[in-house]
């Protein structure tokens, strides 16, 4: 099968849906997830860090038993034992091994987070990459909604500390129990029909209350005039739902109000809620009033898929979309209690409840709200006028790195002074350090302000502007002093 | 060939060869590499973050045309176009495939740094994993031992950035070019006869001056009392070997008199010292003396895959071995100049030099010197002793936390209480906070110091224990004053 050839050059090219990010597109993920860390250990969450690489059976979803169990997942056969191994497709798999594999060890409840990389073995697309980072934090074994409401109030405060202001965002919480509640009060005992209405609700956010009225009963023609067979609910049937999704009043207790009366004398929906009532007093005992938090049955992603509170955060400020329409820049975090998380390991049911912050929106966000991502600073740069003099520009460099500014020497071929400041101009340098000959023999240096200079190249037929000094012959000594300066008085 | 079955339970365990990492062991890498970033970052490098997964072809090495073409890497087949991909096994090989591929973007000198995990296929062992992290600094496209010589330099600045004290360690560096000389002037000509002589000198680690000579003579009985056969050497062609091994003397221009003799009238060789010189001086110009950077050519660590100079930092503090015996801790890092990096993709020729930072050896160093390590402080934990006052208990963590400090509600089954203190302990807590019926009937809460508390646990018998109190009521409005002080006796 193998042999010998003479191979083509590869191509440098990243494989399809994965990409390199640069500079501050790195530093500023970091430490804006730094931030968020902070504010996860100060709630006495504790970091966990997984393997990328699972057992395909410990992940679950995906069978060992066909050929190549990789739908969805990026996976391999293990040589010696033929285990199938596969990269995780998200933090919440592998957490529910660690528990399982560790549980005497740890803490209960065992409050955790997680940040990194997952992937996925799906078609890329524009903006849609098969690796991309996760940022979770989670309580597990703990069945209280008190657990649930400092879920909410953490994400709250995550928002804050990583720089969305108070009034920019909202965390909206509702509980699928009320929904299972209002589904019991419908009737409704087929699985098939208790499904078709989970999707409908599922639509909510799009087609609003006159498609989902339309959709549970007769059906309705969508956007690109398909017709969209319905439900086939009795009007009074599709009243519950409706109330559910419309009940949000003014405040709380009006939202509650209305919900006690969506759920009918439901025994679960009673329950929901109970649960979303006390969630709102503890979250108001924590000074996290409506203007952060707010019980909202309107929230329905996920409501198929978590099992009891389900809450979601998204940010209220208004961007432009790419055809120029104002739009709200909506969700950036989401989550709630799913309550059978090992145990397919174990056997035991064990309570869990945890949210996902959408590293990537979130960053977004940042960048649209000119948080992060204004021209990052580039280093100082030390030009080389004579290449024997090494030694001294080394000198110079190592003096500002001292003084804690960055900076580098011009390390490429010297004898082009053009090109060093080309290249000092690719590296968004603030300012440039020359020492020729005549400087060093007077102990001077000059210093250029390339930003400045900059404004100046920019504005050059305004005379103001003309006099505008950028560059300074300062004494060697002086060197620090004046970098410092100039770089103090942009910042 | 895919038959429906009930499945066992799968095993919640890593697979072979991978781990979890808990708390402090994640948050304390993170830290250190925060550092180094900074480090890496003041000296005017960019971060670059690649994906994990690259095709095959472009980490090289493992050749498509072999069945399954992952040795030493884990790889995949893609099921739609048939290419394979694999996981990164270091950050070198993504450097050049990102570096061929975006080079008219970049700036040259392209000056780049690169945190992360990466994969072996290899079979694990004790303290041996799958994954792991590395963190690399390079420089691109610069030619001059310049750029070597600031990559020492900042290998220095980060190493006691992360806490190794100035005198406990020495980054040494040696040049190829040098060897290659000595080769020369021996008149080895044929590849085969080299490559035993780099082979013999890999050995000097281990073997010291006379196993050399052995080696590469006659031969020599092994350790284990096996006869290892010589390169069959004359023993004139042997000195000029040892000569090039033993040649560090008490300065730097001691050893550079010393190499000079080496290799002898050898071109590459004398090109070689000239580096070495040139590498000496321009760290010298910059305050690095031989108490944090010497030239020193029995350093011979990666002398066969290097193409110039050769650095290796190591740890010069004593430790105990697993057998109770002195030994230097050793080696954290090393790097050099390798000329090919972006040839097999470009054709071009692009010199580069680069160091690799072992980051789980330097933070088992910084643990050995209690730099980090000790144990972590936990949350301040509320306890629960009246469920209904779950509002209360969150209002009182909600101040705690808006204060700066770590704090946490319990919330498991708080029906016994002995469980929440045990909980506490399990969780490092420095401090718990206790407010039953009577507390608040009064005003008051009960604050407990429960480091002093275990103190008082430990030494029962003295009676000057006996007598310190550990549990103090306070009014509720001093809560965090209380809580503050406390921690603050400890820190």
């Amino acid at each position: 099968m193998a042999k010998e050839k003479k191979l083509p050059k590869p191509k440098a090219q990243t494989p399809k849906g994965f990409r390199d990010y640069f500079g501050s597109d790195v530093t500023e993920r970091a430490e804006m997830l730094s931030k968020i860390a902070g504010v996860y250990h100060r709630y006495g969450f504790d970091a966990l860090e997984s393997a990328a690489v699972e057992t395909v059976d410990a992940l679950g979803k995906f069978l060992p038993d066909v050929d190549r169990p990789n739908e969805g997942v990026f996976a391999w056969q293990e040589e010696d034992d033929g285990d199938w191994l596969a990269l995780r497709y998200d933090l919440t798999a592998p957490l529910a091994r660690v528990y399982a594999q560790h549980r005497n060890d740890l803490p209960l409840p065992y409050r955790r987070y997680a940040m990194g990389p997952v992937w996925r073995n799906e078609k890329p697309g524009p903006g849609r990459y098969r690796q991309f980072y996760q940022c979770d934090a989670d309580t597990v074994g703990a069945g209280t909604v008190a657990a649930d409401a400092e879920i909410c109030a953490m994400l709250a405060d995550c928002l804050e500390v990583v720089g969305i202001p108070r009034g920019d965002y909202i965390v909206r919480v509702n509980n699928r129990k009320v929904l299972n509640g209002v589904l019991e009060t419908m009737g409704l005992n087929e699985d098939a029909q208790r499904d078709a209405v989970l999707r409908t609700i599922d639509k909510f956010d799009k087609v609003g209350e006159m498609g989902v009225r339309e959709l549970l009963g007769k059906g309705r023609l969508d956007a690109s005039g398909a017709y969209i067979d319905g439900v086939n609910l009795a009007d009074e049937q599709v009243e519950p739902v409706i109330g559910f999704l419309t009940s949000k009043g003014d405040t709380a207790a009006q939202t509650l109000g209305n919900l006690k009366v969506a759920v009918g004398d439901s025994a679960i929906g009673a329950e929901g809620v109970a649960e979303l009532e006390q969630i709102a007093d503890l979250l108001a005992a924590g000074g996290y009033g409506p203007d952060r938090i707010v019980i909202d049955p309107s929230v329905v992603r996920g409501l198929g898929y978590y099992t009891g509170p389900v809450f979601e955060a998204e940010l209220t400020f208004e961007i432009l979309d790419e055809k120029g329409r104002k739009r709200q820049f909506g969700s950036v975090a989401g989550g709630g209690r799913y309550d059978d998380l090992v145990k397919r390991f174990t056997g035991q049911t064990v309570p869990a409840t945890g949210v996902s912050i959408g590293v990537d929106r979130l960053l977004a966000a940042l960048r649209e709200k000119g948080r992060i991502g204004s021209e990052s600073a580039g280093p100082v740069v030390v030009t080389v006028m004579d290449r024997d003099r090494m030694g001294d520009y080394q000198a110079m460099v190592a003096e500002l790195r001292n003084a804690g500014i960055r900076a580098e020497v011009y390390l490429g071929n010297p004898k082009n002074f053009g090109n060093q400041l080309k290249y000092a101009d690719k590296r968004n340098a603030p300012v440039a350090v020359i020492e020729g000959g005549d400087e060093n023999a007077k102990g001077v240096v000059q210093i250029k302000d390339l930003i400045l200079g900059a404004e100046i190249a920019q504005s050059a037929s305004l005379e103001e502007w003309q006099d505008r000094p950028n560059q300074f012959e300062v004494p060697r000594a002086n060197l620090v002093a004046k970098v410092r300066e100039i770089l103090e008085s942009y910042s």
